[in-house]
């Protein structure tokens, strides 16, 4: 499996002109390509409404690139061979003509290859474009389809989304994204529970105490007040990463590393998440909306001042929670997660907190120090570390301990000292065909029942999000709830 | 216990002018000194039987700092400070005329402090040493006596000369001196054992596989031939240093940090050791003499051709071994040793093995890969490293695994970038009264009870020791010992 480049391959590519394409695709297609890892013969259809010609498209590609790919790594030779790979397609996603322009494309191959449709578009329309590519006959029987979150809005509007693809593509060809697990450290999970004995064996309530689970985001909405206001936090962020992450941890050791076994084992934890009474809402539960406050010295407004906003908005931007797997590996061990916007600083974090040895025998006063800690980084670097304890140096210290973080240094790991983006390892495992870190339509709609679940309890509580300043770690109820437990939020690296 | 200097101490060194005083105790009492170590009005009372004025002592130790103590920590200040703590007295050890000087010495101190006794001299004056320091009206029931290995040349030997000092020094006040015990890494042991439930839950059978100790010196005998030809590298080596790192390794968690608490456990250890027989020693021990060679390209000579060398000498410079700990932590799992002179390199450390996992889902190739080692470094550095398993960087190497090592930063310990020399620690502690780090007269006798049933084996086999070249890592036996089964001596770090 080393050294292995892709087919030749076709990548259809739906909302072309988009922010996700122009801000995402191309760059990681581009580093692909440079690395070496995209066919001689791949080629790229960007498809969008605007009605321009190639050049234009191509040129609009240079530029994103130019402004998107760091200086070092753009060299111009590489980059006109990537450019060249570009045709464009002015199409109306919504109705079935010109849709035959795309099988007309794949007939003027040199060569037979599968395509991959990559839909950078709104949910709403995945059904029809999935209808129309069937109808005109561009489609084949290894042709692949890549979807991106958000999946709908709740169970219900998620499965009409799924039907909608699922009446054209299988499942086996379906790649629904959630960019965290494109992420290099998110992967590594997989490599430190299941290669490490010393990791792998104490990966369960009798060895952990208490798993935290931080997304921190410092922007606000950017602009994107009436999508946002809809959704809120839980369904922006938790219903789909926060709970991905949970999975990676929580998930038994599956027997292979097979996509279907591993996504077997991720839904068993989401089957296992303890729903939410209305008890538990009130206590281990917290919902935060912000308000102006300032993020490195400078002022910023409060969400009910955002541009668009409707001011009486009960929509949470922060959301923190006690949760738990209610599982024989998992029982009695609490799961903390909290995501929030405008908060002080872009911070993903999972700290894995290791029990206490029963006892002790070290200074009393460092009593507190004594518990082991896995720290995985996911932004803003990317890293992990283990908090050892050992002696400290100091001859006049006698037995004292200091914590001391062994960190895993991801530079050596990559030579270039450029840890790809998600989206690289996405695109470049869609191409293989391989599926494991693409989600299955049974999380989504596991993850959605739990969501749903607890959206309706607020809703029945009918309780204003708690307050807390821009540039705050979130309202003190979320800080409360999880140091009335004797913990508190893990804080350095 | 912070910041803990001594109290007032009077110092006698029997062996003012030796090379250990010369070569290690002073140094280490200066850099304490400097350190603010050694309390304002501590005194050092050198004795020998040179005829010599205390101002020609002064000045040879003063030239024994300035050639040994890095100029970089060799302040003039300091340094006449602590040459001003000096006294000298001319004594013949072995009878009891002169001795009563150290009693007025003593008298002649501005407060009443408790005396140590360093013994740097050949065990076999300590009983005479310590019954004239006694008849003299030098000791008091404060005065601690501090002794050097080797201490006998077998269990009968070391019961004479235990009772000898024992006869005027009770066990609560004798520090015998295995140096390695001063070493920051091997003090760090019991913290990485007891303060870090992730290893110290996984500390035996069931979860590690195998331990290896390597002791490696570079040089030879060093003109001592006489002395080490009646030795061994057993007796010189294993018995003392390898036996203490084994005890360290291998023994139960002590239910506090007090002196006779860890040195319980340790002899516990001692007495579990599982005996050779006729049979396991022609199997499990290789004893090794090495031949003419060369050592970072320069031509050695081998142990016959060595200055006073007798040329049908059978003492081995080298040992391995494979031997285990019967008892219910360490059942089955072997613990290798081996130490030699004339090797390609000085190396101490100790490698734990920790098992394979039962199941296994990453390239069938890397499977030898597959587990975690904790790597404990004595020498040349000091360090500890943690052998993780984490995924490949390379976009191109799908989930392949690599093995990375996680190192203690032992600088980030120490900020002057200095580990403090053994003796350091060891002279500090004995003035603390401190006994943990000291090694009691019953490890010293379980350990020769081991050993001399070793050598007695030997002795009924009457095998000559199998030859190896200056330069290698010993008999080729010595690899074949653990490669038949299926492991390696661990080399990379």
């Amino acid at each position: 499996m080393i050294h292995d480049t892709t087919p030749d391959v076709d990548l259809a590519l739906f909302g072309a002109l988009g922010d996700l394409a122009l801000r995402k695709l191309y760059p990681a297609l581009y580093h692909l390509d440079r690395d070496g890892l995209l066919a001689d013969g791949a080629r790229v259809l960007g498809l969008a409404r605007q009605d321009i010609e190639g050049e234009d498209f191509r040129k609009r590609v240079r530029e994103a690139l130019k402004k998107r790919v760091k200086a070092a790594v753009l060299d111009s030779d590489c980059l006109e061979r990537f450019i060249g790979r570009l045709d464009y397609l002015k199409l109306d996603f919504a109705t079935v003509e010109g849709y035959e322009a795309i099988r007309d494309w794949r007939e003027a191959a040199p060569d037979e290859r599968p395509m991959t449709v990559y839909l950078a578009v709104p949910a709403s329309i995945y059904g029809d474009i999935c209808r129309n590519l069937d109808a005109s006959g561009s489609l084949d029987d290894e042709t692949r389809v890549v979807v991106e979150k958000p999946i709908g809005y709740d169970l219900e509007s998620s499965k009409e989304i799924n039907d909608a693809i699922g009446s054209v593509f299988p499942e086996s060809r379906i790649y629904r994204i959630d960019h965290y697990l494109g992420k290099e450290t998110v992967q590594n999970l997989i490599a430190l529970r299941f290669a490490n004995p010393l990791f792998g064996n104490q990966w369960n309530q009798n060895q952990i105490s208490h798993v935290e689970i931080t997304v921190a985001e410092q922007v606000g909405i950017e602009g994107r007040w009436g999508y946002f206001d809809k959704a809120g936090q839980l369904r922006d962020m938790v219903q789909n990463h926060l709970l991905q992450l949970l999975c990676l941890i929580a998930m038994d050791p599956p027997s292979n590393l097979d996509a279907d076994a591993i996504r077997d084992e991720k839904v068993k934890v989401l089957k296992a998440l303890k729903p939410f009474s209305q008890e538990t809402i009130g206590r281990d539960v917290v919902r935060g909306q912000y308000i102006a406050g300032s993020i490195n010295g400078a002022s910023v407004p409060g969400y009910l001042d955002e541009e668009g906003a409707n001011t009486d908005s009960r929509t949470e931007t922060f959301v923190a929670m006690k949760t738990e797997v209610a599982n024989w590996r998992w029982a009695g061990v609490p799961f903390y997660l909290r995501t929030g916007k405008r908060m002080p600083e872009k911070l993903s974090q999972i700290v894995i907190h290791f029990r206490q040895q029963p006892h002790y025998i070290f200074d009393p006063d460092q009593r507190s120090l004594a518990s082991n800690k896995l720290i995985i980084r996911l932004q803003p670097e990317e890293g992990i570390a283990l908090q050892v304890l050992t002696k400290d140096g100091g001859l006049d210290k006698g037995m004292r301990l200091r914590p001391g973080p062994l960190h895993l240094d991801f530079n050596n790991a990559f030579p270039k000292s450029r840890i790809p983006d998600a989206y690289e390892r996405l695109l470049l495992e869609v191409m293989k065909g391989q599926q494991y870190l693409f989600v299955r339509r049974d999380e989504v709609e596991y993850a959605w029942r739990w969501a749903d679940q607890l959206i309706a309890g607020w809703a029945e509580r009918d309780m204003p999000p708690r307050r807390y300043p821009a540039g705050s770690w979130g309202p003190v109820a979320s800080i409360a709830m999880i140091t009335q437990d004797g913990r508190s939020w893990y804080e350095d690296y």
